[in-house]
């Protein structure tokens, strides 16, 4: 089977122009089939702010009404896919900007209403990924670069959390290759302390996860992406790692760090 | 040859919920391989207002700055494309949302700067299309939907004319398809006197353009569409119509009404 490379990059990295053209280099030089997934970073608040929407948020997860959809579609299926897609083809990348809602590409489906309403928001689910099309961009060469967008059956837009949409891409396309999904933030790890950057766990797994936050150790962010990658490496997923954007350049080679996620 | 048709939507249907679901369902009804291409309609201008960017205009002609260009790019490769991808998702029709900065579907050239500067506006020619990323997606049944936004050689994103786009396409794919272009918008063809609607021109050639032209009975914004139009019959462009957006539904039929266009 060949190997399918899927990078999630955050949006910090995307809010600093010289890290993102580097970061952008060395993704176009990865060898073989690979897809990018992308947050939003700070132009959607910044946007928001700008039309005098206000940001609703519960417990720092942000609530989408329907103007923050509109918001976040325009700044992460618009500005930033289109001006990734045309940065990579600029550097000899083939890359085709989409989002979950182009040809069923990933389904969502509207979060119930329990004790709070997010609003706009899609789950998303390894059985409803289009992996076929997947396939075909793939195969022709192309790099997909994915937005955090996907609609529903109704054809209703969802904001969706980036970092499961790379998780469930990398599930869905099990079947076809070995995936290796690696999730690219501003720190070079899972950190141990996370204001020492020599604090890089090398390997995760959910045991060590668990006696961590039990030690509040783990920050709140780190947990959910933790467990899509552990739910991930059950589904089939052959690698998964956490690490900085620079290391995109030594991926598969002897050289990367990271935090490498295992299972018990 | 099979047959692609490829149609060409205003901006002031989409401006219109009621009209734009209809015509999307029509759109979605259409038999065969086929391509929707749309303009923008005045949410640009909308947000533009909103974020107090001041709308440049030259004759009649937008100007594109840097700001303007960011609006352009969220609202038409973001909000609206997507809304109308997931929308005809919604109604069984497999759609995929595209910009011509993907995967270099239409690679655009900066409009030089002569006697004015109007700044990131994209020209494009039939040579600079990917007709077989094209031809892939209508192979699967998928119809690319696609924003008047293309990006040069070097990345720069372009906000480029839709009614070129549309031409520019149908020249390309004329090669493996017999092509039928549709111009539609919120007039029942090309009119004889644009304020009565049963005025409209059966048949339109150059010689009857230059015409009306000399008689001052077709309007600027006309002519440069009935000139992508004659360009795209020298180009081998099998068929072409200028119609009102409900007459989607009586392609290839002989119900069908609007302006066809011919070559002297």
């Amino acid at each position: 089977m060949k190997t399918l490379t899927i990078v999630k990059i955050g949006g910090q990295v995307l809010d600093d122009e010289k890290r993102k053209m580097a970061f952008l280099k060395d993704f176009a030089a990865l060898p073989g089939a690979k897809v990018l997934v992308h947050g939003g970073g700070k132009l959607a608040t910044q946007l928001a702010t700008q039309l005098n929407f206000p940001v609703q948020m519960h417990e720092g997860r942000r609530i989408t009404d329907a103007d923050s959809l509109r918001v976040a579609v325009m700044v992460y299926a618009g500005w930033i896919n289109k001006t990734l897609a045309a940065t990579l083809q600029a550097q000899g990348q083939k890359a085709i900007g989409l989002s979950g809602a182009d040809a069923g590409l990933i389904q969502g489906v509207k979060r119930p209403i329990g004790e709070v309403d997010f609003g706009f928001v899609g789950d998303v689910v390894k059985e409803k990924v289009n992996a076929p099309l997947l396939q075909s961009l793939l195969e022709q060469g192309i790099a997909p670069i994915i937005a955090p967008i996907t609609a529903d059956a109704s054809g209703q837009l969802l904001n969706t959390n980036a970092d499961t949409i790379a998780a469930v891409l990398a599930m869905a396309m099990s079947g076809f290759y070995q995936v290796h999904l690696v999730y690219c933030f501003e720190k070079s790890g899972v950190l141990l302390d996370e204001n020492d950057e020599n604090s890089v766990i090398p390997m995760m797994d959910e045991q060590f996860m668990h006696r961590l936050k039990e030690e509040k150790r783990i920050h709140s962010g780190m947990l959910p992406k933790l467990h899509n990658c552990f739910q991930a490496l059950e589904a089939g997923v052959k690698e998964i790692h956490i690490c900085r954007e620079t290391q995109v350049r030594h991926i598969g080679k002897g050289s990367f760090r990271g935090t490498k996620i295992g299972l018990s």
